[in-house]
């Protein structure tokens, strides 16, 4: 028997419409690097989902890529970047927000989530502290919806966080790399209009939600990046066919499959929850998205590990281990029944 | 009756052949990052193609991207890049490479080639200057193969060229980005193994030669780029679904896609310099590759452009403009055919 | 009455004897950049108190310049620097590592300082993360000696640290702003060769122990920063005229002045400290060098006030506040006496 | 007999009225980082001198450190800073622009100079490129004055050139490293003032003129390097004795120091001119500064070399080689008196 995946959701290629449209395109000619009509009608349809037609939207290739290249373009250069301790820009980019010159401050992590207040009270003793200019300025501050562990802001306090941001004078960017799944989430009431009305910058995945790869960033505040292709390009991260990027984000906005995926993992990340905690395991972080983490028993995960992959989250304890199971476009619901009968099994 | 293309050779998707594997290979697990089997296996292929079996292969997006990572990670923070005043690095990068923090160091440009002496005269008088360390020390050597302008090295040129860096501890590294083109040039007698050899690094272009994106960077040196995983992650250049990479490289190393593709281009390439030399025209810059360059007449531009796309070659002269044609994979005999009777009518 | 000053160590000029050998220097005609003989003498000097013939020392002009300058030259591109979260390139250097390109790294800090054993289950840690590769690598160990908080190392510590160091293969870098009140501290076992013995590159401060301005960098290990003077000139840390960092550590390496400062000033910080104690106050932090920090009562700060100049140590509180009293070369016997009448009033 | 030298205008500690500040003020002890009344009072002096009362003054130590944290300070990530082919930040900084991540753009250089014609066809021709956004943006422009060869704008083309700048909506920028030797070059028509009005920011050199470090910064533009402070000690250029280049420029300032100290040095230069004009000896460029550029036959360089120190400038030829003499503040007329009896008998 093959093995089953939950390592994470990007194990795939693209999904079959995405697939589709690329194979319908593929021999048409179009000019480069994103000056076609299939990535004008990609932005239309996303400005239009975003309720934000006066946004600009921009096309880079993956996650990191637009994290150091929205942050680099944002930030003045005596500036920093806020994140939650947890946030990937601080711990998963090898440094890449620090290579284009910029500090990463750090704010408590709370499931990933950062607090409105500690943005605020950061933000205040900074600013009352003597020796302000030997230190490094909050230029901005960058957070993830959903974040690392799943975890979701509720509207309140997205609106919380903007609040401050804008009191401040500082741009607020969210991190989207999993935005299908953060507002699909389970219980969730914040949609892709609150983003884009409570953002300054966010970008909406798609590398992890059906895409081959591509990430879609809308700009909301008219005065930022207000040169960011060049940026884009000296970043290494304009495409040269970048209609690619069109053809998959149309495909994406089209029929509302970008939502459909999204829900549909989601609704699967809670039948994988559910059957661990009917068998009694602990969830480790409530999470209400398609990444799931349980403190499973070491035996347990050895004996699971010979039919099913998934990550450890964090080093391997002395008897149990956090591990994290995610579901993505290709995951379907004979593999969790198979998981099911796999932990009746081995647990 | 659709305009036909000439203005580049990344105007469409992928070769077929190319886009039958990622459709065949689509609903394939595997884990993130290029750790998947079909990376390995198409790193194999190039290995056995480049006659190299200990050297190591990257893949990366693409190419002012690799030019970026590769430069920023070989030279030490005091050292610049020797490069032609026309390289691209030089003119369309939107200063990628000083982005790093690295200087281009400006060698004369014959028709987009350096000359072994030009390189051995600027190291020579560089540290016979007594303030030597107040100036930008030359760290490596960038040429490009076909390079700006089509036209390639002979092997003797590049052997000169690669002892003139090796004699003076300089590493040599080939933008290959167009490389399938270069190799197949008309006349030309260097290989992918003399390339291999002569280089310390060098990559091989898959965004222009079939491939949807995409560049396979070769490390020959073994001391050089020791820890370049980490650096591709903070370029923002470690595709998650890496082996999108791998299952196109493969597809054109298989049974010669690559070198099939390549030739074909420059045959096509050679049929549209026929076509114009024969009326007359005058052919700016001797290319045996598939971009070609003739000056023509501003009212044979303006008539052309009706019925043809391509690109002026710097800005419009007074009487007549240097124009480029560039054939691709998917340019076919019958466009030629087209574009023949179009300049017969014209003209 | 004028007031008495315990602000920091570099409210006045330079010792009279460093500003008598300016004055004696000062049409004296010598070649620019430190090329001269003065700074030749001086560099002997301070090689022979080290106890290492072979090392290479360099002059800049400031710590935050030093810091940046040795860390940039010192990691690749890739890494990052470990230092404690209260150490100051982390904390008051306006991100000038950061500026460079590289990640700060952080340690728990113990009042100022880090523990060998937290530095060896960082990089434990580190290496067995499956995803390391994506973090940022730790690349160098950076402490001060004494540290911010004016703690020191005990040989054990510093052997202990060094020891972890060298075992993982990652130089250990002595930021020494105040090296000379660490080597003079109350009660320390380390000696200027055993710092030049135990680190891989360090400083010995000049700013706040005597002179104008100026750091004096000694590199012990013959590996490393082989290429420094471009890089100290890029960082634009290279005199002009730096025969004056020449001469200023010539004569505060000649018959001890450097020592004899250092000893002076933690002999006038420790009758301070006495002062406060036997008053009743609570010593913050126990500190054998020339910063002394007190919690005190924020009427009795008020107070003092009015007559002597002192920093808060962080944000003021509701009912006392941590206070610095910091001597320097300029401190008198009778500003301490003065300094402990107005105490013996105001509290 | 000892050597007279003409290397350079460096070659000494401060002019004596400098350094008398200095040990008056030894003593004394003022606040860190140029927070200290007499860095006001200078500032005060400066702006009075320069005719702008709202403008800002920051002073810096050196001058690559001046170019690179102002250039850092104004350019947008996407942009680069034009600049004569032969310009100190093209040449002789080890790379310090780019180090902070911009491209320096190549203008024609006319002894040192650019043409205003020049700069504007360049940014007229850059945004008239389709791919404009593929190349680096001039976002401003780098003059010095005096330039490298010695040479001075007049007052029109100075004007000239502003105006193209202000027109293309891109900052002026000049480099004063030796601004005094400009504003009393022999027939020159430029005033400090005129430098004040005409440019953005500009700085006036201390290092080269008089003092034993420093530069001013001034800058008119109100809009530009509004978070300046935390910008320079992010580039290890805000001194700890901020008030030692308080005190030293009061002193430049005061009774019209910096402009005798110039007027007597381009005096002494065009004495050292006449000699070697009249003895028949080419000059190389028409300086009208303190910096002098002979073509001399070889083996009269020999000899003068015995007595005499000079630099040559660039390579030594076959028979004859460019040398340049430098004048400056310690030069005397006796000096001169002997240089022009060694060339009696030496040539």
């Amino acid at each position: 028997m093959a093995k089953i995946h939950f390592d994470t959701d990007y194990m795939s290629g693209a999904h079959p419409k995405v697939m589709e449209r690329l194979m319908e395109t593929n021999f048409d000619q179009t000019p480069g690097y994103g000056t076609d009509t299939y990535t004008a009608e990609a932005k239309e349809l996303i400005l239009e989902a975003c309720g934000t037609p006066d946004a600009r939207v921009f096309f880079l290739v993956g996650g990191t890529q637009t994290n150091s290249t929205v942050i680099d373009g944002v930030l003045a250069r005596h500036e920093g970047v806020l994140c939650a301790e947890s946030g990937h820009i601080n711990v998963h980019e090898s440094g890449a927000i620090e290579a284009t010159g910029h500090k990463v401050l750090i704010l408590p992590s709370y499931e990933g989530k950062v607090a409105a207040e500690d943005v605020s009270r950061y933000i205040e003793i900074f600013y009352s502290d003597e020796t302000y200019e030997h230190m490094v300025a909050p230029g901005m501050l960058y957070i993830s919806f959903p974040t690392e562990y799943g975890t979701i802001y509720s509207l309140k306090e997205l609106q919380d966080i903007s609040d401050v941001c804008h009191k401040a004078g500082i741009p607020l960017f969210i991190d989207g790399a999993r935005l299908g799944y953060g507002l699909a989430a389970d219980g969730g009431d914040v949609t892709l209009k609150d983003i884009a009305r409570l953002s300054d910058v966010f970008y909406i995945g798609g590398t992890k939600v059906g895409a081959l790869f591509g990430e879609a960033v809308v700009v909301t505040d008219p005065n930022l990046l207000k040169n960011f292709t060049p940026l884009v390009k000296q970043h290494g991260a304009l495409l040269a066919k970048g209609r690619l990027l069109g053809v998959q984000f149309g495909a994406l906005f089209t029929d509302g499959l970008y939502d459909t995926i999204s829900k549909d993992c989601v609704g699967k990340a809670m039948r994988v929850r559910n059957i661990f905690t009917e068998k009694g395991y602990k969830v480790e972080v409530d999470s209400p998205t398609n990444q799931q983490f349980f403190r499973l028993p070491n035996d347990v995960i050895d004996r699971l590990k010979e039919d099913v992959s998934f990550e450890l989250w964090g080093p391997r304890g002395e008897t149990e281990t956090v591990v994290r199971f995610v579901t993505g476009w290709t995951t379907t619901d004979n593999d969790i029944d198979t998981l099911e009968s796999i932990l009746n099994q081995k647990s």
